[in-house]
């Protein structure tokens, strides 16, 4: 974006979102097509499983139990991804996004800390209840939600705002969610000023509920609180149509607030708009994305040791500046804990040459070796000024041998994709096998490319019968 | 509190409010009760009242939208004030918080800017909907809310939060209505840490929308994710239980984190426990609490004036400081904004002698002589270190005449309090007159009385049928 002066009059943040998402003229981009149908299948996926953890089973148990109508089922419009309940498209939001992020196997951006599919996808596949929707409209609903996610994260900056404590998926997630919904259902541009402006208000989590079950809500509740705020302003309902800006406003609570980064704000968008598609990754491991490369790294060396784990005396791990702060400082005391223990999910993957869904139960914690593999693990952060995104493994061995790995794309990230077959296994994993979920995971993967308007809730119900 | 050395080892903020709000030995206070009564029916009355506003229609349509039922109502349990409806307890939780905020008529703590009941009683009002309750249940939630809502709010410092935008009705109001339905429904003390935690996660609200929907929203999505913490702790849900001190927690997210301050909290919490009764007004004037005192100068000196009001020539007007925080600094827009501005509120009351609901609809702002009597109006913060609570109103006239009044308490306040009929009058402005009215006004009057555990959901609903 070219200036015209050196102090040019800005239009505020809040009017460059709204003309942002108001555009109409982009084209469906095949590459983002393809992103797509990977994070569809794969946010379903998850969330399927993810609907059986405690968090999002006690969440799913007290909506249905705010509204029991006389037949035993709540009454609603939108799916519950994988099960034949329906629910008013907000609780299904909430319900369908503690579930895509129950297990911490969703997507995550790795140029900064947040998890797009499971707020975007929630909101829009619960919105999508209101009327039947096309591929290209989904595609660029997600598109924008994905832009705005990125670009006013960059603004606040994300580093001030989640070094602070905030979980940027919940708070910039909201706006995010907001924006998608907003070009999902084609609102006026003031309608979504004053939906950003009620999403603003709305905006909420706290770091320091990780590895407790409220950590995976955050998601839903930000999916959910993005269908109020669309359809409340679709209602006519109002916010101040100037809220990031404002004095008080989203810049100011949640970051801080520098007119210059915002004036970028508009070229920022237009780069995530696409750009997003070299920033998203699929998780190949069910842990926090901060413990993704160093996982990589841990299966590497051990297929260079062998079975010589035992050799190990120590191992030095440096993530870039930042990059320990989603991450547990005491050991796991539970499942829950242990997927923010790179310390566990290392001397997993070192041990055991995999990590998976089972490696976070309670007694999974206990296995012989764990603890005094995760004792001769230090972590470190590199400074500021280096270049972030890599996860470096020193290994040291008793022998006096040093084995390095330095790992930036993990596996699944867009620079280095899973496979067809990868994708259709981690599903397969998430939801069991058979003919019907083969067919389903055909089914999600296809949901983008719809050329006609399509009401997508009984495809997001389940399996066909048939198939 | 008395403590045993200079760096005592401290009990946890969670741990000190968990402590708190388990006390089971407390006796209900005839001075408690009696202020219980007035806020019962006058925030049931306003809310009834703001039912009518478009924020709380367009609320409540969105609501009543999202799980249609067979029958065209929405099954629940919990009644919506003054109508039949009947919505799962957080959904009228807040359909009544945002109705009980709509018209900026609730209750205020004179001692910093909140609106407690709005919060409260919609929370315990709807998970009073689960069992009947007695009216010292009642009592003793509604005193642990209050309590937990200013000592919290001391803690931050409420000056620190409130000046850099939030909403401490909506933000701190979380914890408070949170602490308040745990002791009502006599949770445990690990269920409570946890509840604490969740409504934590969820806290929000940003001061740039007042003068917008949103603001009266806000009581409302504090009280429904009260009954949502409540609910899910209840369950067995997890939160940080030691959320509050923990590193982005509460306390860092959302103030100046001082643990020399955190450390009075215990002290605080149990003077406030009874002291509430102190700091509490029910306002007299439908506008915000900032303008109650000016108005109340307003209305003395225009006595004094008689006629004469055309011989202002300057008004200038001394708030404590931080008292503009909640004002608009520019000319209201709209009947919503007009609550926010202190000139107009004061104009208004110089000119026709009262400020009523029928001053805040946008053609009321068009009256002859209001615009110039505002123009008129000068405001200014008195510094930090001087006494907090007055509102200084210098008049001078045209003739050379000085006329100054000093309010500390403005007239509902706890110390200056409405009389019965007083009380009985603004409760049928705003759910209008008729036997069955009066009779519905002294059964909410009396239900912090009743002795016998009591289901509330019916008498909530509207006036008895007959009487």
């Amino acid at each position: 974006m070219s200036v015209a002066s050196p102090t040019p009059r800005q239009v505020g943040a809040t009017a460059q979102l709204v003309d942002f998402i108001g555009r109409r003229d982009r084209r469906a981009e095949p590459a983002t097509r393809a992103a797509l149908r990977a994070l569809t299948a794969d946010t379903v996926g998850v969330a399927v499983a993810g609907l059986g953890t405690p968090a999002a089973l006690l969440v799913r148990d007290w909506v249905e139990d705010q509204a029991p109508s006389g037949t035993g089922a709540p009454s609603g419009t939108a799916a519950v991804w994988g099960s034949a309940s329906r629910l008013g498209p907000a609780a299904a939001a909430l319900v369908n996004g503690t579930a895509a992020h129950a297990l911490d196997w969703d997507d995550a951006a790795p140029s900064m800390a947040m998890h797009p599919a499971a707020v975007l996808l929630p909101t829009l596949f619960a919105l999508a209840a209101r009327r039947p929707v096309t591929g290209a409209e989904l595609d660029a609903a997600y598109s924008v939600g994905s832009a705005v996610f990125r670009a006013v994260s960059e603004v606040l900056p994300h580093a001030v705002h989640y070094g602070r404590g905030w979980h940027n998926t919940s708070t910039t997630g909201r706006l995010a969610a907001t924006a998608a919904g907003c070009r999902l259902l084609d609102l006026d541009g003031d309608v979504t000023a004053h939906a950003l402006g009620i999403a603003a208000s709305q905006a909420s989590g706290s770091l320091a509920n990780f590895g407790t079950m409220t950590k995976p809500m955050h998601a839903g509740l930000a999916s959910r609180d993005a269908v109020m705020a669309v359809g409340l302003a679709h209602r006519g309902f109002t916010a101040n149509p100037a809220q990031l800006e404002a004095r008080g406003g989203f810049l100011d609570l949640f970051g801080d607030h520098d007119p210059r980064r915002t004036a970028a704000l508009g070229e920022r968008l237009e780069h995530w708009v696409t750009g997003w598609v070299d920033d998203y990754a699929i998780k190949a491991y069910p842990s926090c994305f901060a413990t993704q490369r160093a996982i990589d790294a841990g299966l590497s060396l051990r297929e260079e040791l062998g079975a010589g784990v035992d050799r190990i005396s120590r191992i030095e791990v440096t993530l870039e500046h930042g990059g320990t702060r989603p991450l547990r400082d005491t050991g796991p005391g539970n499942g829950l804990e242990a997927k923010f223990s790179l310390e566990y999910t290392l001397a997993v993957a070192l041990l055991t040459g995999n990590v998976l869904l089972g490696d976070f139960t309670d007694e999974a914690l206990e296995r012989p070796g764990v603890a005094g593999l995760m004792a001769r693990i230090e972590l470190a952060e590199r400074p500021p000024a280096e270049e972030p995104g890599h996860t470096v493994v020193r290994l040291h061995t008793g022998d006096g041998r040093l084995l390095v790995r330095d790992v930036h794309h993990s596996r699944g990230d867009s620079h280095r994709p899973l496979s067809p077959a990868e994708l259709a296994a981690k599903f397969h994993q998430c939801v069991g096998r058979g003919p019907a979920k083969a067919s389903w995971f055909d089914a999600l993967h296809a949901v983008p490319d719809a050329d006609e308007p399509r009401d997508l809730q009984t495809l997001l119900a389940g399996p066909p019968a048939h198939g």
